[in-house]
């Protein structure tokens, strides 16, 4: 398999946690978003929506969207369970990932972290929202979907890891920290690339 | 089954498109998004995320995000493959629309139409990007995925159909209307609910 990637992403880390969970070698195509490499019509015709990730299969198959490659490669294994409802539910979570939790959490996080600007307010806050939605549901649960670790938790662990990046501080949250030791504490779990940005 | 809905609302309505195809009856709660009802301590309890569609199984359970209840209603059924990759790609749709579309071609049609507001040029732009996606996609295909009709499509034709009301002329995107067509033409479809704005 070959991922195209952009090392210091939250949703490209996704599904390189995975890969490596899952005992999957692939080869890394790296792609700088900052430098607009994800943008050029080659790449363009990779995803024709211009992100990263994508995987390809070694027959040329193409998924782009982190969480749905997600769902590929956990389905019918131990990070997905079988259980109609509850595949369900971990989609729930995916979805409210990719809309109530990433435009704000991981934009915070691009636009202070890397391009070092100054984060708006209502962005602060749309991003503290989904902390809280997100406590809520750990309050009385080891991970977000039929009490064990799966491709849910692997989604939102991604940026939430690295909130404090975008400028959140998780003191408030003791059952989002207390989780995300928990993911950590996963076996083949390997950590986000870390980057110094100018 | 119950459903807490909004009725103009696009991503409301790919869930009640979906129960009419299936031929399944539901209780239809309404909540007035524009009235806040959304957001009560009462509703709270059903969607911490305080959004709906909310589905509510009759043991109790609940479902949230609009696309992950297609997924658990498509289930099983000729609305979602079976083979693996292509439910990935049905996914993969769906979390672009969320991410890609959704933010931009409903937001645009929440500005305009029912706030009488204008719509940033960025966000008509951003618009236009995913309209091109699409089209690019259908330039040789009948559907989304597998080239049979699918929750893929219901995700998407839901904010795409009204897209006119958000400002977007779809005069330039032909396969993107003949797709339209092709999907108000399936069996058992039931329009949105429109509704004149102050």
């Amino acid at each position: 398999m070959r991922l195209y990637d952009y090392l210091p992403s939250g949703n490209g880390y996704k599904v390189r946690l995975l890969l490596s969970q899952l005992g999957i070698r692939f080869t890394l195509v790296e792609k700088d978003i900052f430098r607009g490499e994800t943008r050029t019509s080659e790449f363009l015709a990779v995803n024709p929506n211009g992100r990263i990730p994508v995987l390809e299969l070694d027959d040329g198959r193409r998924l782009a969207e982190s969480d749905a490659i997600l769902f590929y490669l956990a389905d019918g294994t131990r990070f997905l369970p079988d259980d109609r409802f509850a595949r369900a539910e971990v989609l729930q979570w995916m979805f409210f990932e990719q809309y109530s939790h990433e435009p704000y959490v991981a934009v915070a996080r691009r636009i202070r972290h890397m391009e070092r600007r100054p984060v708006p307010a209502e962005l602060m806050d749309r991003g503290h929202q989904a902390l809280r939605v997100m406590a809520g549901r750990l309050a009385d649960r080891r991970f977000f979907v039929a009490d064990r670790y799966s491709i849910a938790d692997i989604a939102l662990y991604a940026y939430t890891h690295v909130a404090d990046e975008g400028g959140f501080e998780l003191g408030p949250y003791p059952a989002v920290r207390a989780w995300l030791a928990r993911v950590a504490a996963e076996p083949a779990h390997v950590p986000i690339t870390r980057r110094d940005f100018p």
